[in-house]
């Protein structure tokens, strides 16, 4: 039996060209692409489309039709002029988007997510933590965690819950960690005992806290709150 | 008095356009290029210039005259065909190379270096940490640790000593870290009691040891057995 790899890629810049072939593909933006799908998946949304940029996603859901899509994103964090929703996953309610396909443009997921497109990803964040590892551990072969960051920069919050990822897959178990993934272990253990104290504390965090989205770091860092996998295929993320 | 910001960049692709300005700058590549480039000045080499691609490192030799230079560089780790030295910092004794410029090529240094022409940049590694540190300390403005990675990748040797570096200029100090300079401090405390042996276990390490570079690891791990730092400026690296 081969040994299974394990890599954590702490900025998508650290992603190359065919690195991603014959690997289970993670997606990680914990603030909040990955923690807003999750709930809008959770609250019943039928699809959602990541879109790179805002007027792309426009023309789309005037293509797709405006009376079944929802256009959802965030530039500097605050939504974007026109869309009828931000990037806070409590604004994504049963109410709001069940039955929805939405088309969400955010600045550091969904740029991530469209490169991803021809790969199938798993998106991941610190409420869907548990659920994800039980997809990953069904099978023995090779991970690829990808921490999307901040615009392009290494962000803690990502790394932390990718460095989880890798302790729990890692954990009793013979696998080959990249040093990445050695990285985020050691963070994975310094911070998982206070998630929303780490997520608080973090660039990103202390950021979106001064534009008013506190609530919003409270419920990112809600360890293992839903059971969904969303996944992207071919552009298209659904539950798994 | 403006608070001091450190920034830790943990792979070459995190470091966006502009995000330099007005930072002091020091750029890493622990294996091997900065190791070697530290050694190569203590030795009395007269500039060092850092490039790309190895046609163009030849050619750039010819035009200088090939009694006054020499040729360094490695693809894979092993000397490039036709040059004069590979990159094992061993090989740059004064013997070899007092008075002469050295046209470098290495994978992960050079390139790096390459894109930083334009930028005052301090080279370090662990063999001149205390050197850098003094001149980092010398004034107060914003500080910019870049790691080289590997082909792009984090790498944990050079984030162990980039991790050093924000380490001893946070130590009593009110500074803001970025979330990479966070998770440097945090590896510097884990590894830098026993650097050898976080060298050999690194992903680098690892292969190049399986080259017969054994060697290569020791001399890399000698903190402060240097007290040079070579300094690039224009697209040449000089004693600073």
């Amino acid at each position: 039996v081969k040994t299974r790899r394990i890599n954590l890629f702490l900025s998508p810049g650290e992603v190359g060209e065919g690195t991603l072939a014959g690997h289970q593909v993670v997606a990680i933006d914990v603030l909040r692409a990955s923690t807003t799908i999750c709930q809008a998946v959770a609250s019943g949304a039928r699809e959602i489309l990541p879109m790179g940029a805002p007027e792309e996603a426009r023309r789309l859901a005037e293509t797709i039709g405006r009376d079944t899509t929802l256009l959802a994103g965030e530039r500097e964090g605050r939504v974007i002029g026109g869309f009828d929703l931000g990037n806070s996953p409590l604004e994504f309610t049963p109410e709001r988007v069940r039955g929805k396909t939405l088309v969400m443009c955010t600045t550091n997921g969904s740029p991530l997510l469209s490169r991803l497109k021809g790969v199938e990803t798993d998106i991941a964040a610190f409420v869907n933590l548990g659920a994800v590892l039980q997809r990953l551990t069904g099978t023995g072969g090779d991970v690829a965690v990808i921490c999307s960051g901040l615009f392009g920069r290494f962000s803690l919050e990502d790394a932390v819950c990718g460095g989880m990822i890798v302790s729990k897959l890692s954990f009793r178990r013979k696998v080959i960690l990249s040093d990445g993934a050695v990285a985020g272990k050691l963070l994975a253990r310094r911070y998982s005992r206070d998630i929303l104290k780490m997520i608080q504390g973090s660039h990103h965090g202390t950021y979106l806290a001064g534009l008013g989205f506190g609530e919003d770091l409270a419920f990112a860092a809600q360890v293992d709150s839903l059971s969904v996998v969303p996944v992207l295929r071919e552009g298209r993320i659904t539950a798994k």
